[in-house]
């Protein structure tokens, strides 16, 4: 039973595929999206590139093989995501970005059979995209979840929604919603979140407005909701009721890691930029690429990208092994978004001039990048739970070894 | 004769005034400026903003007084310059901005007479803008200035300049240029180079392309610009023929502090609204200020704005004293260019997602002041500069003790 | 009123010999320093080298006149105990390492005319060493002073002192202590400590242990010192009973900026030897000093050293001013110790192999100065610090404003 | 054909055992290590632990089975390389120290079997020692080998060596050495090395010198060795004539990477300590490890020792593949280097005043852990392979793109 890492053919070739849909489709056309803030390209493009993705046996790599996708694992997935991460906007063209792909991938665990025909199948052929709404405006639920407020309560054959969000990924033209909202409780409780399915066009959701973020190639944007005595029946309880937060923890650690190997790929196309530059571009008497701090900052950008890949695959690897793998996901996340602003930082720096401007996507590519150590739970956030559970495993150690609590 | 860090009354004075203007008269027309790359805003709002400061008596700090400025030193222009950078307009604001504020320094210290009354002096008062013609296409004249391949030919009763420029800050509507031309030697030689006075328009100047770069507070933008048989007379040459790079390094070292100067108002402005926004935002229990690693950030950007302000006042004090301060000046500009993106960066994170969006105006300060790494001489390119110095001091060193060059 | 980076002519002739009696004096001496952990060379050693030293007219660069010092400012300490620090034992062959050095600007400070002439003399002649007890071990009084568990209770003519202190810096063969009791409250209160002077041989105080760490320079080591009925007659308070942590502010400022200068020193040291290694060092093909990555090291070196520097000079000037300089020192301090990290780590680097053996006198120098994030105040402690002002202010501002306190 | 992370059962049970021993027979004993620099405890220690680990059925982990060893390839090592690390002489204990490890690893690929009978065969069941004469004084062989000085010349029935070398790891006390030696060309060339195998008490060896560094825990020390007229027969060439640097490739890769799972032991422990204290020790009012500047330390310790155990993962299964692994164990290498160093610094911070005393290892464990970012090749070397690389494969994917060498 030696170490395995290899991939199996199939998904060798899929990857090689994606790579080539992404270089001859994507590529070609990423300058008619992004200059809209609101629709990265809009829906139309997104159609158009899916059905060529579906034509070139790409599309929805991680979906139900029986909705029509390819069923990979998350192992599987993490060299797919990152061949189409190569463009910021091939994750939207093979429908794999977020939050579709995490939907996908909760709905497919928790979803009853109805709600997979009602809400499933139509988001997994990618005929319509998805929200899932569970931060909110300051002092509601962010990075610290027990703070959520919208609130739940029930009424006859369902439950009325109050509240508002932010930061919400794909509203704007978003086919219907996962709602996270408070069942039992107050602010500060962690219990008592429930999750609801509601079609976008239900009475009393309302897209607010677009906050303007660095990053475009989210399409349908960030956008803040809000909910006004919103009704779901209780069919569409996604699960069980007050155990919200047990299934956002399901989501979050396979999303954070399609979000680490989508953007892998963008990081490694600044990296090949740079590297492509300094290898002909002359200066100081030679090749740029021959000065040793221009080397520094080639081998820095293969040294990130590698203990990413390294990282991902372990988090992948405990993931489908049904561990919950919070610190292997917070690590493998928290280095990521870190090494991707440093690799396309170094890349800018690498290209001089021209590595901020927009001759060269490198500019682009900082901004859709930068937010990354934000989205997804801040580096912070990551770090103090990282550490807490570090000094937990700690004191138990010391209590079972009898330790007396004092230190010498 | 202590040590003497303080600012004379009158010093004090302009800085107050300045915070004032800015405050009142620039921060609320910001976003009059940068959505156009041509021009910051365009020259129409340049000089009724310029209008309004001669009105404060905050116009010019750095001009001749004869030209109607207030002449300061660098020293002094330090802490005036900060206040204006506050907002990353208030130097086109007070007309303290690249490349103009380089020019005039310069035309102060080398033109002719003739010259100051026809260029200097219109300059000065903001009559007209101006460019600085040196940085050319690869593999031509940039942080290796040997490289120089415009030339300027001897013709009767002047000379007659062909090449091509780029990122030639200010360009677009400038009213003349200061052109940087080869008249002995060939490419890869360091000497030969003139500097050569000429209106915008000159026959054969022309503005072919806007760089669109990630900052915009520029204005006239960062142009490609061509010179076709472009005719000087020999009494716009700047100074003598064959003395330009020696000319250069004039310009070059005041004009990197107040670069410096300038863009530590708007890292300085990046930390005041972290910091507020962390004094006053609660999560986890508590504000966002009293989380540690939080602190360290808020702590972190302290110290880097008092190290680039310690650094910049030796640089100056240098400069003032007649020094070339080739090395401190290097020091200062890496050190403040490279803790800028770190106090901006920091200033985000802290931020969460509000940091990256246009809510609040860090994401464009990062924009602003991320290519000032690249421009002024990468980072690595003052590095060298400053390690070679340092060996060659070695090793002139050793040399005077008798050392046979064998380390132990 | 311009700004003034120069020295007096008599301060820069201080600096010079006290360069050269370092050069000629105690460089050559460095190794009879060190094996011994309790006493850096033994007070034989140190008083052979203070008589040259006075012989030489650089002694006591910082004691008062009357006392037979230089009675320098800290502005003008700066310059002459970084030359002194070049070795790590010039501090104690000019009589200004810690506690000493401290302890007589304090005594200089605060002392009765009776205190000055029974402790101050002596010491600052040389005649003794001092120490300072203070820090006490967990849960006591460290980097925070509240902790304070050492108490003093009135008996009749004096006070009684019990508890248990360490880290003690020179304990072990100091001819006085300088003590800090709780005379009030309790421990977790801020106020209630008083300052006691008591000869060592005062029945009652033992020095129990020397704590072996990394640093050699510190002549008397650090000491574990127990006080057990330790009486101390009331004319031997220093200053005013509970007003301790005031006085101890009064020395901490400088005490911070002292340590600075000296290890500032031996920063500037282990660089030298850097530069002079790979200026003439051979390797892939060519001098090892124009290789990139050399060279950036050497150039970050400069940075540091120059930063440290520059800060420091901020520091001193706000501390001769009369101001508390609380940020200011911390900056300092800060920056400085984990720049001289930094730097010797640099240089141990370019110097492979031979930089982690004893053939050069580099991983001794790493040894000594890796203590200093952590000897008075860890950077950790100070960086809460500023932080907390820094936000302090920001919310001081926001009310001024008539802020409402929501942020937007 | 999943990936797959999991060792089997034989692998996890040693690396349990391992664990075990050296927790209840090594680390008791770790103080009669390291007082003497020639011999980290002598060989006497040496076998008395060797004898123990043999009777735990942990000795020689690596070695072949027929020479007694559990035969691991290189993947499976790794968590019992690190297990043995956690004291800094469990390698010694198993008999899995550099240079004996990689030297068996060596000859079990490339030694005759009557080379293997004389020299494998003791060396693997610690009978004997072993040294490899690589590096050389400078302008010798070192990181960059073709410089190699030392000459092989041919005689009758053999050859005889000339020349010195240096770092020399556990040459005092070892049985035989293997000698690169350069049999064609000249310093410079690469070409032309050949290894020899030689007896320790061959005519003209000499261990003239211990280099003293800073770590402790290689038994045999670092020494200077010279040979003068060593003659070695023709059937003690290991491998082919002027094949060296090709043997030394195939030593290098997994050499590197058994470094890293060794001290990736000692760093685990420093972080114990350091989690340990922080999660008991209290100040600032609360446990230390509540405090988030202690939290990000810790976390990021976690952060690195898992991208380390990752990336090592990597570079192991590509060598167990049979794949050269240059890029994929010079990240690792450098990776890990760097990572140690700034877990341990964390650590002693972690731990305050106790953190630099030699109360705790931590001190000890820096000494240990800061020469591997230059034993090995320095950070900088490895940096310039991966680099070099990176960009040859850049310039050779532009070429097959038909591209025209002109970056626009």
């Amino acid at each position: 039973m030696p170490i395995d890492l290899s991939y199996g053919p199939e998904v060798e070739d899929l990857v090689a595929r994606t790579r080539e849909f992404v270089r001859t489709e994507v590529l070609p056309v990423e300058d008619r999206f992004g200059g809209d803030i609101t629709a990265a390209g809009g829906d139309d493009l997104r159609r158009e590139l899916n059905a060529k993705a579906k034509a070139a046996g790409v599309f929805a790599p991680h979906a139900p093989v029986e909705f029509g996708g390819h069923g990979l694992d998350m192992s599987d997935r993490a060299p797919v995501f990152e061949a189409a991460g190569y463009s910021t906007f091939g994750p939207v063209a093979l429908h794999i970005g977020a939050p579709d792909e995490g939907n996908v991938h909760m709905l497919a665990h928790i979803a009853s059979d109805e709600q997979k025909q009602k809400y499933l199948a139509p988001l997994a052929t990618g005929e319509v995209r998805s929200a899932f709404a569970m931060t909110e405006p300051s002092p509601g639920a962010g990075s610290d979840p027990s703070a959520l407020r919208t609130a739940a309560t029930k009424v006859d054959g369902g439950w009325k929604i109050n509240g508002e969000k932010r930061f919400i990924t794909g509203a704007d033209g978003a086919g219907f919603y996962i709602i996270m909202a408070r069942t039992a409780g107050e602010p500060g409780d962690r219990g008592g979140a429930t999750m609801f399915l509601a079609p976008a066009d239900t009475a009393g959701i309302s897209v607010d407005r677009h906050i303007v973020t660095t990053d475009r190639s989210m399409i349908g944007g960030h956008c803040e909701v809000s909910f006004t005595d919103v009704f779901v029946p209780d069919e569409d309880i996604l699960g069980e009721v007050d155990e919200g937060y047990r299934y956002a923890q399901v989501r979050l650690g396979p999303a954070r890691m399609t979000h680490v190997m989508r953007w892998l790929g963008a990081a490694t196309r600044a990296h090949d930029v740079a590297v492509d530059y300094v290898s002909q571009r002359e200066g100081f008497g030679g090749r740029l690429g021959d000065l040793g701090m221009i080397q520094q900052m080639v081998a820095d950008n293969v040294i990130d990208l590698s203990a990413t890949r390294a990282l991902l695959v372990r988090a992948c690897y405990e993931l489908d092994h049904g561990n919950h793998a919070s610190t292997e996901t917070s690590v493998a996340k928290t280095y990521a978004a870190e090494a991707y602003s440093r690799i396309v930082d170094r890349s800018i720096q690498m290209c001089g001039g021209l590595g901020v401007s927009d001759d060269l996507p490198l500019a682009r590519l900082q901004r859709e990048l930068r937010p990354f150590r934000i989205y997804d739970g801040p580096s912070e956030v990551h770090r103090w739970a990282i550490a807490r559970r570090e000094i937990g495993r700690a004191t138990k150690a010391r209590r079972a070894q009898g330790g007396d609590g004092n230190a010498r």
